[in-house]
Parts: structure tokens; C-alpha cells; sequence
């Protein structure tokens, strides 16, 4: 824990190496301290913050450490005029087998994914496997897409699909793809059995050997997009398979 | 237009104030070049871009001026490096009475409305009205996002929700509400009419006086997130409105 062995602790840009990250925001910073007080280092107030009474409140029912510090803010990049912050370890999390997934293979991008992590808590989907080289589940850009609902949910990270397969194989498999075999508008699944929704990088898609594994499913569009983005497609695919789950 | 009489064009960073704006990476530049050619100033190459043959061929077939120029992409933003850029004027458009629409009340982030846009390509609904105050849907951001999307799209600007239901007073309007009053799941649509599917704000989403337009459509999300994201939100209305649409 490099950074606590400072007197003051420091802000700084953030990087993948880092064994601490940072919420930015209210709500964010609210789902945090609600829901994984035990990683948090500290939570920066501006004296500004409109809700600091709340905040605070909240702090000390959770046991979080908080700082009244205007200056902090001045320091990190600021478009947004942030008061809030919330500085947390990073932790190790695994995905429940028990239950169904979203699979993402090599997505790239960290507003993607956090959006992704906000639409599935949406849908009471909780556990997400990603296949490496992938996004960083902790970059403060996923942390702020996702709204925080990254801290209510399970990731773990493989390092190829067969990984993923092997503590995963009684899965049923929806491999989504341009040119897969079952609309998803006639999609059904077995509600008695996980599944998992597997989407590939936003670049590629999933490759052809994705045909080998479960049912393809293809989401009709238009020829005149390249496709749709990752995080719509991702949202369209949990909002099919949520329809029995009575939200 | 400004930046003509100089003798050699400086790109600027972006303003909204500006009469000219511009594409980034060879998608949107390429969907430019395709279906806007009359509004492009010029094209950018990179004498590293790995397609300058095909851009130039299509550029030439479209009478659209093109130069290669590396210096540019060095003063330019280019965290993603970029090696193409289209420059256009900013051309005027009104949506299709006769067409049904997306209607985004008060949109204030420029990925979200991008994003919006190229899945409306992708559903093929190519008309897009928008409340003010708005995001610009100009600024690179907006255009990126769309990847080119935009080009293919009528949009409109409206001071109020009574001036766009002036000039469109036979759409069948849903506003998308968290208490709306049916299901987004059970929601049927006479095929026969043009229709708006209607959506708030990222903050705000539609106010209590929507209730009176039309019908209120809810999408079931769980209570652990404020809502889900606008983009997806738009999303799963313009799939389930398009099932009858024969993609």
C-alpha cells in the first residue's frame, strides 16, 4: 500500500498499476461507501458539496475515514467540478457459477464496459467474466460509467475463453455475432439453467470459432452501420433474457 | 466561413460557435466522404494511413478535396492516433413529418447522443428531434460516437416540446418514464402511424407533465441503480419498436 506510507496522501494520475483507485462524484462515491466501506482509504469532501451532512453521516455508520479538503479538487483533473471523492483499494473478486454471466471477450474500452456493469445491476445480472487483453475494471473512467454499481458487482478476469469454459461448463452458452443463426427476437432460453451472453471487443466481434460454442444469436440491423456499439448490444441481449426474471 | 480566407487552414480546437467542424479516424471520415461530400472543406491524410489508396480513389470519385499532411495530426488532440480527418461546414436539416422519430428532451452528453444516433441508423429510424437547451450535435464528440452515423441522419432542433408537437401533432407519442404506465415488454404500436419515442434527460429524465402526452412506457429495472443509461435506454425503445420493421 504504497501510498499510505506517505504522511499526506497525494492524488495523482491514475494508473493500471496502482493498488488503489478513486470514485469520482456523488453517486459514485454513495455506492461505494454503502456497499465496500471495508476498501475504502479515505473520502475527500469540497466544503462546497451540497449533501456533506449526508455524506458524512453515512461515513461514520459505515466506519469510513473523511476529509472536509478543498484543495485535493484543485489538483486532479476537474472538468466536471467533482466535490466529491472517494479513494479505494482495489480488490480481488470471482464470479458466482451458480449463476448466469455476461462473457466479455477483449473489450476495449472503459466507458463500454462501465456502462455495461451499470446495465446489468439494471437487470439483476451480477457476475461478469472478461477474457484478457482487456479494459480495466478500475479505471476511474469504468468506475464513473458504471455509476458506482461496479462495487455490487462480481468480475473476474480470464486469461482465454477456455479458461473461462473449464470453472464454467455447464453454462448455456448465446454467442452474439453479425451473422448468428437465431434472431434475438426468437431467442428462448431454459430459465432452470445460467446462461452466459458472450459479446466480443468492440473492434472485432466475436471470431468464427464462437460458432463452435452454444447458440449464435444475431441482433437485425441496418447495413449501414459497421454495428451497433458493444454497450447497446450488450443492453438489448440482458433486457431479452430478463423477461422471465420479473425485476 | 471564417477559416476559408485564410491562406492556409489552422485547425482549431473545437468550439460550438464554430461554422465548420470535423471527423476523426477513417469511419466517420469515410461515411462523410460518402453521403456529405457538398459540405466537406478537406480530407487529412496521414502518409502512414494504412488505406490513403482507397480514401483518395473515393474522395477523387466524390469531388471532394483531399490533402496529405502529417504536421496536422500533430496539433491536433490525437490521443488515439488518428491519421484522417475530414473538415466540413455545418449543414441545416429538419426531420420528416411523415417519418416516426426520436424525440431526446434536453440530451446533455455528446457520447450519449452520438450513440443514439448510430443505433437509430442501425434500427433504420433516421430522424432525430431534440428539446434545447442540448448537447451540440456537431462537436467531434458527438460525430465520433455516432461513427459518421450522423451524416445519415435528419435532425432538429426545437425550443420547446410544444413547438415540436406543433409541427408533428399526428405522431403517436411514448414517453419513456420510470413510472410509466405499461411495460416497454407489453408495449404494442400501431404500424400503420408514424410514432416518437420520447426520452428525458441524462439527470432528469421526463418531468411529471409528460404524463399528459400520449402513452408512458416504463422500462422494469432494479431499484439498485438510478436508472439505466439514456443511450440504452433509447436503445431497447427503438429495438422493441422496430420488431415489425423487417431489418
Amino acid at each position: 500500500m504504497v501510498f499510505l506510507k506517505r504522511k499526506d496522501f497525494k492524488i495523482k494520475r491514475y494508473k493500471k498499476s496502482f493498488d488503489y483507485s478513486y470514485t469520482l462524484g456523488p453517486f459514485p462515491t454513495f455506492e461505494l461507501v454503502l456497499t465496500k466501506p471495508e476498501t475504502i482509504y479515505k473520502v475527500f469532501i469540497h466544503s462546497d458539496f451540497n449533501e456533506k451532512k449526508r455524506l458524512a453521516d453515512i461515513c461514520n455508520k459505515n466506519n469510513v475515514a473523511y476529509e472536509y479538503n478543498d484543495k485535493i479538487f484543485s489538483i486532479i483533473s476537474n472538468k466536471e467540478n467533482n466535490y466529491v471523492m472517494g479513494v479505494f483499494y482495489k480488490y480481488d473478486s470471482v464470479i458466482d457459477n451458480n449463476r448466469s454471466h455476461v462473457l466479455l471477450v477483449n473489450p476495449s474500452d472503459m466507458g463500454n464496459l462501465g456502462t455495461i456493469i451499470r446495465t446489468m445491476i439494471g437487470f439483476n445480472l451480477a457476475d461478469i467474466g472478461i477474457i484478457s487483453p482487456a479494459a480495466d475494471i478500475f479505471n476511474p473512467k469504468t468506475v464513473r460509467a458504471s455509476m458506482g454499481s461496479l462495487f455490487r458487482i462480481n468480475f473476474q478476469y480470464f486469461g482465454s475463453f477456455d479458461e473461462y469454459r473449464q470453472s464454467n461448463e455447464n453454462h448455456e452458452l448465446y454467442t452474439f455475432m453479425l451473422d448468428g443463426k437465431t434472431d434475438l427476437y426468437n431467442v428462448e432460453h431454459d430459465v432452470e439453467n445460467p446462461f452466459s451472453l458472450v459479446f466480443g471487443s468492440e473492434a472485432a466481434g466475436l471470431d468464427d470459432s464462437y460458432h463452435r460454442h452454444g447458440k449464435s444469436v444475431k441482433i437485425s440491423q441496418s447495413e449501414l452501420v459497421d454495428s451497433i456499439n458493444l454497450s447497446i448490444a450488450v443492453g438489448l441481449g440482458l433486457y431479452a433474457f430478463s423477461k422471465d426474471n420479473n425485476i
